[in-house]
């Protein structure tokens, strides 16, 4: 007899997106992980430079984890490989150009001589233990992407990754419906689908369909052309080295990944170029403006790229001037509108022409809009649906087009970072929840919040801080200096009248019940703290942090 | 003979938005201020409520500025008038709903008595001083929107201030093309045009188009409706009304402004609704559902507002339930995208359907388009234009539209904030340059950030503060304590090992070299300061802020 649940099912996002960055599945005893990414951290988590999942519970069960399997090459979807490696060393099943990323990167975090990476071709089936594993053909806007098929004795487990669907796909590799229709004649048991666009309707253009407009303006600008882009981008790439081929230019890569990416596009035959195009930078700028392509990132605003330094007239080798273009192939990440904004319009007062997505057809999306969404749900016929890669908006979007094209909502399930469901051939439900403790990055460090320093740094920011210190004799709690004031980011204490003045008679006064005994260094700063808390929000309506220090001399 | 430059435009805004929230004409000897408007502060800005002009040339001028003249009664044209004001009190002219508006605005700010407010009808001239002014009508998305027409000997000034063309607006009122075209039979020497939509192609659609969908989504609700627009769209209000009245639902309205707006609206006769159809949130409460609608801000995602109370399930007297239908009839304004996807997928966790510009007709735009704005160059067909009311790259976008329509480049200006153009009937030429420091408002309190203290709280927010206090005998400059060391919002300094310690042993070594003299208390503090960063940054790869307190003791 088939047990009642022999399938769970764990996302384990950070926050926000859900199961993007990390799924968990387990049949029987084993456990398999899609994906290690990493997330882009929100605004109101400054300093932070990404954030990675909470994998306590993998760590907990890790006899039982087997693999983890990586459906393309994106930051992510394998950004948090090495941290999760360097804590789980479980081997990794990638396709070609996937594992040349993550090469890159383990070497980098010098993990790679310990790490066992697979390569997996597409319609190869291997086993993981007693799974049955398939990795099949998807488009998104890096080569090599792939959904992954993984036999249960219920049926398939369908899992798209991130795709699109683009019959004209650049590199000619196209979102494989025969491996699709193939599972869904063997019954799906499960399909995972990716939500990013489910609130779009019709289809995504192909990547087919900017080649022209870019190409038009790269033919009709009279200088230099600056196309810019993600450094992932491959496709993009060979549409701007076409381009130069077609109008006699050469091209130059300006900033490092993008520049490794290109080299290994080209060595592992994902980006087709005569070798003569290429030319170093030092070599494009010796070039007259009308002969020269130069390929940057910097699409996102990110203040250290080379084309926000150039948009600031502070790149050491190139200067924008008038009747240079810059082509921005890109669409701001959520939550980076602002930085791009500005950096288009600082190129603009340079005297540069620009073209972007706001006013020209410069750029595509890699994710599925609903039309494709239906589709695949009617090639798959899937008996349980669960959308991922999403926010909660998202899935809900592509549940409800589930509904639509004939899903019961029973069979249905928005399942939140975190929340465990169990699954079997007759029903799907959510039965546990593991919490989760987002782990942030900066720089080499990662850390949970579990004091709350983000909470901190973002009250000091904004309403500045009051650092008070006080020098008092250890047995008697005297005063043997003034206390020292000091604010940072606080211009009210300088400039509201006498409020430094107010501010030491505060201490003195909170301090007034502790003379003359032993010092109580804990409870005169938590008096010292309120009461001078208490006056500044009188004074000024704010209500700064008061960092009391105490110094005790004999 | 007519003087060479008798007439001078400086744009005064605060940063970004070029021309939006002030507008300085001089005309012989006369300043006219055109709106008094705020800025809202972008996220560098922590802590700062709104951005205000700097209005020193205002001040050093004060004798020669006669009128501000307000376009229309949105915060960004208005909502720094009380600050003006009370540095220089000079009369204001506005429509009738804006004088309301504002009334209440300087009622708040006890200016009301000593203000001289005048309400200015369309298409009655009146003077200033020797100039001739005249207000038209425009449509935009809050009643009594205004263009301004000044005469010059030169000719017609002409001002949109924000503005749309809607064939069919909700309160009946046009953009009037019968004055336009008049003034520009007589001549336009300047036209000033809302630039905010000159990047989108085509018309904004009217205000009419979404009162079908909206009132289909009221129809088929079957339990309560909330909907959420902004606190001054009163047409939106009226929209929602006759589709209460349409479906015998009863109106509440939940927050103040929006409440006391309704209630200014219906009594000034901008709001038509029979009485008994409005009622309070107590009496709305006891009726079921499908009976209420619930009007409500909170469509930016603000924290405190309604709405957002309601995603977290954190109002008082209202949570959201399966059932109930959310209509935000809005757009997030740039900068807040993240804050209302995050309040949309809250809703939709607590059950809620959500209708939003993302996946219904439920919102259109207050400002013209593309064709809108050739329409209007056409129309008034001024010698010269000068884009006004967005940031760089929308005033390049309207002065490109303007050269399709057959101004020459040369009749055509960018002028920035702090940019002066000085301009007769032969020739246009930017002049001179002001600078500008804008002004930040955090509660009560104006300032302007001379000190950086907006840089000093970033950096605190990306990698935190250690503070530490040294007390030192002020005669020898020798430690009388060990250092008090406390970081805050930097958590590497209790995680990474010993680096208190090291902390502690950097302070030392910086105060030996200061030892055996009379305390410097100066240097001692820039010595450690630079020690302290050092070492940490070597430790951490940080930089966090190092604040050091020294305390003399004789």
């Amino acid at each position: 007899m088939e047990e009642l649940h022999n399938i769970r099912i764990v996302p384990l996002g950070g926050f926000g997106e859900i199961g993007r960055n990390m799924m968990v599945i387990e049949i029987f005893d084993e456990i398999i992980v899609i994906d290690a990414g990493v997330l882009f951290p929100s605004s109101d988590m400054p300093g932070v430079d990404f954030v990675i999942s909470d994998i306590s519970y993998l760590i907990q069960n890790q006899d039982r984890v087997k693999a983890i399997l990586l459906t393309h090459g994106h930051e992510d979807h394998i950004g948090a490989l090495p941290y999760v490696l360097s804590e789980l060393n479980v081997p990794v099943y990638s396709s070609r150009l996937t594992n040349g990323l993550i090469n890159v990167k383990l070497r980098e975090h010098g993990l790679l001589q310990q790490c066992v990476l697979n390569i997996v071709e597409p319609n190869v089936p291997f086993m993981i233990g007693k799974i049955e594993i398939e990795f099949f053909r998807v488009c998104h806007s890096i080569p090599d992407s792939m959904g992954i098929a993984i036999q249960t004795p219920a049926g398939a487990i369908v899992h798209t990754g991130d795709f699109k669907i683009d019959h004209t796909p650049i590199d000619g590799y196209k979102t494989d419906f025969a491996t699709l229709s193939r599972l869904a004649a063997d019954g799906v048991l499960i399909l995972f689908a990716d939500s990013t666009y489910a609130e779009i309707d019709g289809y995504t253009p192909s990547e087919s369909t900017i080649q022209g407009p870019i190409d038009l303006n790269i033919a009709e600008a009279q200088g230099r052309v600056i196309v810019a882009t993600f450094a992932s981008l491959i496709s993009r790439m060979q549409i701007v080295l076409d381009s130069a081929h077609k109008h006699n230019r050469k091209v130059a890569v300006v900033g490092k990944s993008m520049r490794n990416n290109l080299k290994m596009a080209i060595k592992m035959g994902y980006l087709h170029a005569e070798p003569e195009i290429i030319v170093s930078l030092k070599q494009a700028i010796k070039l007259p403006g009308s002969k020269i392509i130069l390929l940057a990132t910097g699409t996102q605003g990110e203040p250290t790229s080379a084309l926000v330094r150039m948009s600031r007239d502070d790149h050491k080798e190139i200067s924008i001037v008038p009747g240079d273009t810059v082509i921005l192939s890109s669409s701001p990440i959520p939550g980076n509108e602002s930085l791009v904004a500005k950096t288009i319009d600082d190129l603009l007062r340079l005297g540069a022409t620009v073209f972007s997505s706001r006013n020209a057809n410069v750029h595509v999306h890699g994710h599925a809009a609903r039309e494709e969404l239906k589709l695949l749900l009617n090639i798959v016929r899937p008996k349980f649906f669960i959308p991922v890669h999403g926010e909660y908006r998202h899935l809900v979007a592509n549940a409800e087009l589930a509904q639509t094209v004939g899903l019961t909502p029973d069979n249905i399930l928005i399942l939140e970072n975190g929340y465990v469901a169990d699954i079997n051939s007759k029903q799907a439900s959510i039965t546990d929840y593991i919490p989760l403790e987002p782990v942030f990055i900066s720089g080499q460090k990662a850390w949970q919040d579990s004091d709350f320093q983000l909470q901190s740094r973002n009250r000091i920011s904004k309403s500045g801080l009051v650092a008070i210190s006080i020098t008092l004799q250890s047995q008697t709690a005297d005063f043997l200096s003034a206390p020292n004031i000091v604010a940072y980011g606080f211009p009210e204490l300088n400039e509201v009248e006498d409020l430094v003045e107010k501010t030491s008679q505060v201490v003195h006064f909170a301090l007034e019940n502790h003379t003359g005994s032993v010092l109580d260094w804990y409870n005169i700063k938590e008096d010292v703290t309120r009461l001078v808390t208490e006056m500044l929000y009188k004074e000024t309506r704010k209500r700064p942090v008061v960092l009391v220090l105490v110094q005790p001399v004999d």
